[in-house]
């Protein structure tokens, strides 16, 4: 999954140009795919997009003054950046803020920990609060505890998020995330912390989502960063009766509005199809959402802009920056209820929310009928050094796919990579309503996940961690497969 | 300086033991100090003791009621790791605490600022402080600014640190830390900011030494995370007005005592005469001070509790835990001023005071008659991967010796090892006193300090940082290094 002279790979795919002809594309179609990827992988758009977005607006929470700021941004960027059409569909979302957070540890000794409130996460009182900690491994191990078993207590799950190239250590660790806070206070806790759920060795914490239930008291719900956690971890091994001094401010707003921004290069032959690619354009508070998902709503608007400098496909490039993702995929359920009686016009929808790092894979979710066209995009990504991931179902569920079927995909053979088993490809976050609601064709534009978990929802996500050269290579892998899904013969379906 | 197979390597000069005889040392001996070498390779005493300092004491502020507790912490475990002797020494320096730190840009857009106070800063009024930036890249660009051409600004120096293996750029760094307060001021600015004297790349504030001047206003003085200075450099290169707000509250609090600990291992035939070894025992309140300075002080501890468990060497081994280094080297100027009209006694010293990555090079300061003695120590620290550095001068200065000279330091080619043109051995920090007053003979274990400034003086100075492996072997070679000196046949001296 190396990200190595792709620009060598290039030259050598060109000179068998003319050996790639297929039904799908004709041979000047696929030198127009050339031309967009070798522009793609030059050019520094994506990079100066990004670091506009998170530089001059910075981290834009739903319904803050940074969020409006991004949504005219994102305005402004499609507009001068020639887009045929743009607009904005609002997007509603409970809104909410953070104020304030500090938290230490009093006993045995005084110590500050890095630790940040969940989202949603209510206050604690205006002064504080203080309590003993009792560590649990897991969410399970918290649940299995006696009844009032935690009364005056601060509940700690200290579960371990896995590292992984596909991110599946997330999973996991995110139970913890969504309902500790309601197992802890159903003990009687007065608050709850949990680890980071992180693979940074760093000290920050990681913020996200969490729930608290009807019925349920409703307690401060926070997370510490990993060093703050293995200090907490070693206190209560030694023996030490922990205590700790908490005190978050945060505030619930009610029902917040922002814009899901859209952006569209029109179809010469079929403009009402369209291809749809996109990120979202919200982030958390803490860093200025670089990695999540700055990077993904800037690779795509870029993407559009270099088929568009060759081309207009016979298909629309629709880019769609969703509202409001980090509180719960408000702009996407927004976007798909809007549109639930034209989803059908959707030929392919990928969205980019990994962080930056270079594309490895690419996977469809489409009717048979379709993969003709699909080999062939992945022909052209192939130079870029993403792997096509051939599956038999598209409801592969959640467990890999072992390597024993890798016998079932023949079509890598000529492509000389390895066949991955993979989950079926779900498209990102944002595209969750579209897969639930339609048989739309999705794609998955896998990037290595491995360092993404040191970055995401914390102070850490910043522009420098992204890798310009890589951020290029996502950005060349968007528009290929954009490209190619707008102005494929065949209109591209789903299953 | 790659840290590899450590114990291969002793296992192959084992056999070659009884060929390295020489004036200095007998057989027996050298048997003494592989014994010693491999039980301090084997041991996880030093990390265990830096696990306990690091982790129920945490961060040792000078003053501090942590700073307490770790001088409690080190007389009991001086105590009960049986050292002969076990007492303190009072050490006064000017106590100052942090309380409070924050900032943010509020234009173009909000957003938050990870940013700490300089050692010695004074506060921001209460409610904090709003000015716009100016950048500088330099100092020395400060300095040449017109008078009152900060009135009501922000002055900001973007000084990058560059990263070495010997930590060679954090002298020029540090220049705009100790006087850029003071320039800013000087040109009617209200308040100073500079870039992190810090190699990291992660959103961490690095504190550190800082001073006013007799007549110049003082004004507050803050270091930003370096992500943050790249993104207020990024905002000012995009032509928007930077304006920060800034709340620092801090303390004065006069002069303040701790004390050094010392724990002794009375020598069997000059009692009186010391290899002295050690580390600082306070430490900066944002981290929890692993790399600076628990590691030294583990080490030093570990390496003479390993030396007693095999002998009592013919002089002492003196472990001195200094105090108050941060703020200005109060614990070792108190220690040398009280044993004066005795610093004859010492017949090595070395401090451990650069972190806990490998110990790769080792390097003298003593009067020639001494280096038959040097060299037969540096060849059992060669098994160690530790790199024997010859040199010709005592005054090396703060230059380089030119690699042209490596031909007069033929003692090197036996070892097969390569000359590294080095500055003169200065022992640490907390030896400069004692350079400054005698001619006593001064050792530099020198270590790997590549990633030092990633985390020296920040929050991310924590125990997870420090490599156990690496620490075993730092801990190894200041237990060849400290019983050899005591057990020489001839006393080493200075010149
Ligand atoms: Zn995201
Ligand atoms: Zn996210
Ligand atoms: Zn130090
Ligand atoms: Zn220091």
């Amino acid at each position: 999954m190396k990200f190595r002279s792709l620009l060598a790979f290039s030259i050598l795919s060109f000179g068998f140009s003319s050996l790639v002809a297929a039904d799908e594309f004709t041979t000047k179609q696929i030198e127009q795919v050339k031309q967009v990827r070798e522009a793609a992988l030059e050019s520094d758009l994506s990079w100066q997009l990004l670091s506009s977005l998170t530089t001059e607006v910075g981290p834009r929470l739903p319904g803050t003054e940074n969020d409006k700021k991004a949504v005219a941004w994102a305005q402004d960027k499609f507009k001068k950046l020639g887009f045929d059409k743009v607009w904005i569909e609002e997007a509603t979302f409970p809104e909410w803020r953070r104020y304030h957070e500090s938290a230490k540890i009093i006993l045995p000794s005084e110590q500050p920990l890095h630790l940040t409130a969940l989202g949603n996460s209510v206050s604690t009182p205006k002064d504080g609060l203080t309590g003993e900690i009792v560590l649990f491994e897991t969410l399970d191990e918290l649940i299995a505890a006696p009844a009032n078993s935690l009364k005056g207590k601060i509940a700690f799950i200290n579960y371990r998020m896995n590292r992984h190239v596909d991110g599946n250590g997330y999973g996991p660790a995110v139970r913890a995330r969504n309902s500790g806070a309601v197992e802890a206070a159903k003990k009687g806790a007065i608050a709850y912390m949990m680890r980071s759920v992180s693979t940074s060795h760093h000290r920050f914490a990681h913020t996200g989502g969490s729930h608290y239930k009807e019925g349920v008291t409703k307690i401060p719900s926070t997370a510490v960063a990993n060093p703050d956690a293995d200090q907490l971890a070693r206190l209560v091994d030694a023996g030490h009766k922990v205590k700790v001094a908490l005190n978050i401010q945060t505030e619930d707003l009610g029902q917040g509005t922002s814009y899901n921004v859209i952006g569209e290069f029109t179809g010469t032959q079929f403009p009402e199809q369209y291809v749809l690619i996109g990120g979202h354009l919200d982030s958390w508070d803490l860093g200025t959402g670089a990695l999540d998902d700055g990077a993904g709503v800037a690779l795509t608007m870029a993407a559009a802009k270099h088929i568009a400098d060759v081309k207009r496909p016979k298909r629309s490039i629709r880019v769609v920056l969703f509202a409001a993702e980090e509180l719960g995929l408000w702009g996407a359920k927004a976007y798909f209820e809007k549109h639930k009686n034209d989803l059908g016009n959707i030929v392919a929808a990928a969205e980019s929310d990994f962080g930056a790092d270079v594309v490895y894979g690419f996977e469809s979710r489409v009717n048979a009928a379709s993969l003709p066209a699909v080999r062939e995009i992945a022909k052209q990504l192939a130079p870029l050094n993403v792997t096509y991931i051939g599956k038999n179902s598209a409801n592969g569920g959640p467990d890999l796919i072992p390597l024993k079927n890798a016998t079932s995909a023949p079509q890598l053979a000529p492509l000389n990579v390895t066949y991955i088993g993979k989950n079926s490809a779900n498209g990102g976050p944002d595209l969750i309503p579209l897969k639930n609601a339609t048989s739309a064709p999705i794609f998955a534009l896998h990037q290595d996940g491995t360092d993404y978990f040191d970055y995401h929802h914390t102070a850490d996500d910043t522009l420098d961690k992204v890798d310009p050269a890589k951020l290029k290579q996502n950005t060349a892998a968007y528009a290929v497969f954009a490209l190619m899904a707008a102005d494929a013969k065949t209109k591209l379906s789903g299953k």
